[in-house]
């Protein structure tokens, strides 16, 4: 991208998205989907804007995946009305929010407790049973059931429920754990057919090995999140190069104390503290040699040692991010361009909906 | 706090700010800055909300500080009249900002290279001249000019600008250097004094070692943040105890997969990535062997392996973050509360600001 084209000008920081990118990224993770027999469910947390989900459908996708309900509300209400939210879903006023919003749109969500779905199971009926995924830990370590056989019981125990409907598994995996997925879902399928049990969906996610996704002959859902802005830690993983990163945080160089040392004014609130495994925050795309060494709220501090062009202060310059989503929760708007040259304004209207 | 709080009542995640503690951290710190002969200008980065900046002023600050323009305008428009933005301010957009601003308040910014100076000194006139502090690297590795020589020199060519006035010096200081702060401000006073130009404002700051503030014998303003509400990282410090932590944030265990194992609705998106030096994700009030050892944007994985009893699924548990700042600039609202008993909501007004 040329330093004079339209974008240049915004006031800093500010997130730059490449609409062209998202177009190419969305169209090529549907088609790797129709082709591997997957229905696409893309996950909304990374860019929170009710105008890109929309583009997601458009192109083949089933429906959306949510993590919290105030962020579903905000999707129902630009008129999406198919929602899986992947969270235990525990508590009154949630439930009651949740009762509001499955009266309106296709609803799911998931549970790995008996204690999640008696909550459910009181607060829907069987005129309008709420379909209820059981989620399993395949080896992710955070939320789910730990094995195929609690996984049966737990759908079995929906099954006895007249609020709720068992909808399928459900697993957040780790990266190149194709295998561990396989394993989990064809032992719990064959334990439920046992019970006669019916199991609709098998949903799997992630966007680091989405392209191993058709290695599964069972999994017949995809959640996704990442691939539509694509960012550094999935260049690393291998799924896309840089020029794949619909995201860039446009930044002012507003400091050059040493000739090694350049700081820009966009730290932690614009470019978030998740390291993802790396030790710096950020490619430079302008300086790929520079290295964000160190974050403060509000400003990055670069080394330059490598350099040998330097940028100069009042100089503009562009940063991917390790991890794109978590970008997208601290602003409140976006500014879309087609390869430099600014078009418009978004909200990001789901920002900071935490629960 | 007892569990039956009405506190406990919110929904989670929600971040709860104890008033009384408050209270008791600005009527503390105030009194020592009075005592050390130091004009307090807080820094409102912590806390990001006009009301409680006005208490800081109530209790006898001479103004505030800010980082970007966008927060000062929040400020300003809410009748705070006094206010340094601790920032290069770089650029025609923000030059044009910074203007307004100054049209109607008591306006300081700092500057260390001659650039920044240049892009003041055009915006404004000797009608009404800009207050600027030059900035000074004391050993923080940030922003600032590198050796009292430079700073001389740059406080030199404000004094030759028209639309520009010297205002003294500032230092974001490492903590626990007072040493080299008071070095640093003390040559380049001496230098100054060789050219006749009066250095009004020696200002330093920050809440880790804000109680070693009265060894300076120049200094004469300080700046802090995070006091007001303090976190794990100033109880680290020895700047104050868990009791003195006016920010909790209220989670829900959503799981339990396993007898070692809980997951809290509440992750990067609540807490933050910033670890400060720790190797986990904030101190857990209610189970305080607990470990909270990894953060996806909405989970927090918790090991409990250390603790006897262990938490319940739908049971609420507060968390005291690592670093509180950043946990404001996540959060459209704050819950306070008077040990434990709600009182208001109040919105976070200069939440995300980041220009």
């Amino acid at each position: 991208m040329a330093q004079d084209a339209s974008i240049y000008s915004l006031t800093t920081p500010a997130v730059l998205i490449d609409e062209n990118i998202v177009d190419k990224n969305i169209a090529r993770v549907q088609k790797y989907m129709d082709q591997a027999g997957l229905k696409a469910r893309p996950h909304i947390k990374t860019h929170k804007i009710p105008e890109f989900a929309k583009k997601q459908l458009d192109a083949g996708a089933i429906g959306i995946t949510c993590q919290k309900i105030s962020e579903a509300e905000i999707f129902a209400d630009a008129g999406i009305d198919d929602i899986l939210l992947t969270f235990n879903i525990l508590g009154d006023e949630k439930l009651a929010a949740l009762k509001k919003l499955h009266a309106r749109i296709k609803l799911g969500v998931v549970a790995d407790s008996q204690t999640t779905i008696d909550g459910l199971a009181k607060t829907f009926d069987s005129s309008r049973p709420l379909r209820v995924l059981v989620e399993c830990d395949t080896g992710g370590q955070r939320c789910g059931v730990q094995t195929p056989q609690e996984a049966a019981k737990l759908a079995k125990y929906i099954d006895g429920q007249d609020g709720v409907h068992f909808g399928g598994l459900m697993t957040y995996p780790l990266p190149n754990t194709e295998d561990d997925v396989e394993t989990f879902f064809a032992q719990t399928a064959g334990l439920l057919k046992a019970d006669n049990i019916e199991c609709e969906t098998f949903s799997t996610g992630g966007s680091p090995s989405l392209f191993a996704a058709e290695r599964s002959t069972i999994a017949n859902e995809y959640r996704a999140g990442t691939y539509i802005y694509n960012d550094r830690s999935l260049v690393r993983a291998g799924h896309c190069g840089f020029d794949d990163c619909a995201m860039h945080i446009l930044t002012t160089v507003v400091s050059r104390p040493t000739d090694d040392r350049a700081v820009l004014d966009a730290g932690s609130k614009a470019l978030t503290s998740d390291l993802l495994g790396f030790t710096d925050f950020g490619y430079v795309v302008d300086y790929p040699e520079a290295v964000i060494t160190g974050l403060s709220e509000e400003h990055a501090v670069v080394d330059l040692s490598a350099c040998t062009d330097k940028p100069k202060i009042g100089e503009k310059i562009r940063i991917i991010p390790n991890h794109t989503c978590v970008v997208s929760n601290l602003m409140d708007n976006i500014y879309v361009h087609m390869d430099g040259e600014f078009d418009r304004k978004i909200e990001v209207a789901a920002r900071g909906r935490v629960w």
